[in-house]
């Protein structure tokens, strides 16, 4: 940030892109009265306009017809930590025009603090898992339509193959073939087997991803059946749920991107590494799946590096978190992405365990690759 | 919906592009197994594939490179009207795929009746506001950065000129200059010292967007200071918060679409007559305010008309909800929008009152012209 900067003011940068005709800054100005007051200038005292609508801090050209305007707001038009309206401040009604991407964010302290941010992140998730310097081994239990004994029998293979993080997929809910009170106890029950088998620390996460009143239900039965930490998809369910369960400090909490891919356009939208590395942090995540480059999604390399590098960036007094790339990605090929994304990451592998007929030794020789990889 | 579809099943239209190379059929065929089991399909048993994995049910041409596919899914994948768990089945991880644009909702009845629906619906916004054949007039209480005594004699303005509705602007949420708890208080109050002057039915709806824990305290609050109804934005909340305010039907649920653009792009997102018009609508909104064309934003002329008539379709049991064009109407305008949309329309009118100096007069103007012009 340079250093003229009032840090106690919201700075958000916004790449324009402008029609025909267009100037980009009128189109700039817009956005400050357009995501605050909402009115015509002549239509709002000067009092109110020093208080309220944002400032166009610089403009400059970013290229391809692009320009970049950084925005300062009031952080006081967030109010107390309220992530609903720091969403509508961010992109609410802008949302609605062409040619918006919010692409870059600097933080007032205060908000950062309020906001909380990873209570385990990535040096909590090692603590809990036990693995100190190698990346982080997570695999999803599913699919949907499996009854709970052959979820919970998934779980115990993935776990007895020495995964550190078993996390539900992310489609399991609480469908009558596979109630979730029922699954979180026998999923869980048959980790703890399996670690009291082989003195492994594996972890389940099950996804409290529910209507409103149900989801604090779902996290504090999972916080009662043992487990230390949760699966959520913060769009699904609202931002603001994610801090809800990550403020008692006692579940750590892995993010789905499930919905996320509506903001991910050309010039339009919010940016991966804005919305999952850094909304997505600073709400409460520890960890934050993301549809790695090369698998079945569309992002591209450069993306997935940008959210690896927000997620564990220095950012006031937040935690770093763990980055979990997924969506495709090859066991046998795990070893490369280590040594392009380093070892503060976590793999999420699916398919590709799922492919092989013995998943506890699928996941063993998974681990023996990183192991032996990482000399750890 | 043709004769032969198995009506208890979600059944769900897709328009789809192809890139060069791009198999349309394989691209339906993978939105059925990427939304629900995850997994190819040689890693999903028989049984698995018959109950959770969607079906193509018909794959044609739809112009401009398109195609239509409509797929089907079984019921009990959402649970039992688990709103999240409904909107990730839709178009969760298919968000992050290029290409795939949701067009078109048909509904298994039951899965409507746990949503629920409108519980007061155009009838009961016409009875709490005694406009029987007229169109419905709605106004904003901005900007934010006002405190609360100016922003309560704008509601008193507003109501002694006649406008129906009141609102909250959107960006009003609990900030220090204006407290939700005094604002909804002294707001309230004025809309009812109004009334009591004129022998006028104004109504004040605060806006509840807000923290998870807040937004049903502040309903609360809403409702034992007499408001009949309230504004939300279900998409900074999470859609199923919007179910809970409507549960308990004694408060009607006025929806913005702060955030909605996300989704709004070519051949990619949730069409504005899906989300808008039934998304929001199934799960309780009465009123849905959407950006009208030829305003500030970019929805075309079809596009409104195709939400207008979303919101009003018969669609099971549920009560058809008012269109609320916003976003730039003036109001010298409103009798030709009148006769383009209708009587049973919601107009919200926010910068053309306020660019005039008396408001109350303002809006008793618009009200004698929307009255002459529908003889009510």
């Amino acid at each position: 940030m340079p250093p003229d900067r009032d840090t106690t003011r919201l700075h958000v940068t916004y790449r324009i892109s402008c029609a025909d005709g267009e100037d980009p800054a009128a189109k700039a100005r817009d956005i400050a009265y357009e995501q605050t007051v909402e009115l015509p200038a002549d239509s709002v005292s000067p009092a109110v306009v020093a208080r309220s609508v944002g400032r166009v801090e610089t403009l400059e050209p970013a290229g391809d017809g692009c320009w970049r305007a950084v925005i300062s707001f009031d952080a006081g038009l967030v109010g107390a930590g309220d992530v609903p309206q720091l969403l509508n401040l961010l992109f609410g009604n802008i949302s609605l025009k062409a040619g918006i991407e919010l692409t870059g964010l600097e933080w007032p302290r205060a908000l950062l603090d309020q906001l909380g941010g990873p209570r385990f992140g990535i040096d909590g998730l090692r603590s809990l898992t036990g693995a100190r310097a190698r990346p982080l081994l997570c695999a999803a239990v599913k699919p949907v339509g499996l009854p709970v004994e052959a979820l919970a029998d998934i779980c115990y293979r993935f776990a007895s193959g020495g995964i550190d993080i078993i996390k539900d997929d992310h489609s399991l809910s609480d469908q009558a073939v596979a109630p979730f009170a029922e699954r979180v106890g026998r999923c869980q029950e048959a980790v703890v087997r399996a670690n009291r088998e082989t003195g492994g620390t594996s972890l389940y996460f099950p996804n409290v991803t529910g209507p409103a009143a149900a989801l604090p239900e779902r996290a504090d039965l999972a916080r009662r059946t043992g487990c230390r930490g949760v699966l959520v998809s913060p769009l699904l369910v609202g931002l603001d749920a994610v801090r809800c369960l990550a403020a008692p400090g006692d579940l750590a909490v892995m993010a789905h991107p499930s919905l996320a891919g509506v903001f991910f356009h050309d010039r339009h939208g919010i940016a991966p590494a804005v919305l999952l590395g850094e909304l997505f942090r600073v709400v409460g995540s520890d960890a934050v799946i993301y549809p790695n480059v090369a698998g079945r999604f569309t992002l591209s390399r450069a993306t997935c590096e940008a959210i690896n590098a927000s997620l564990r960036k220095p950012l006031g007094s937040l935690k770093p978190a763990f980055p979990v790339p997924a969506g495709g990605i090859d066991a046998a090929r795990v070893p490369e992405w280590i040594d392009r994304y380093g070892v503060d990451t976590m793999f999420l592998i699916g398919g590709s365990l799922y492919a092989q007929r013995d998943l506890a030794r699928a996941a063993g020789d998974l681990l023996d690759v990183v192991r032996r990889h990482c000399d750890g």
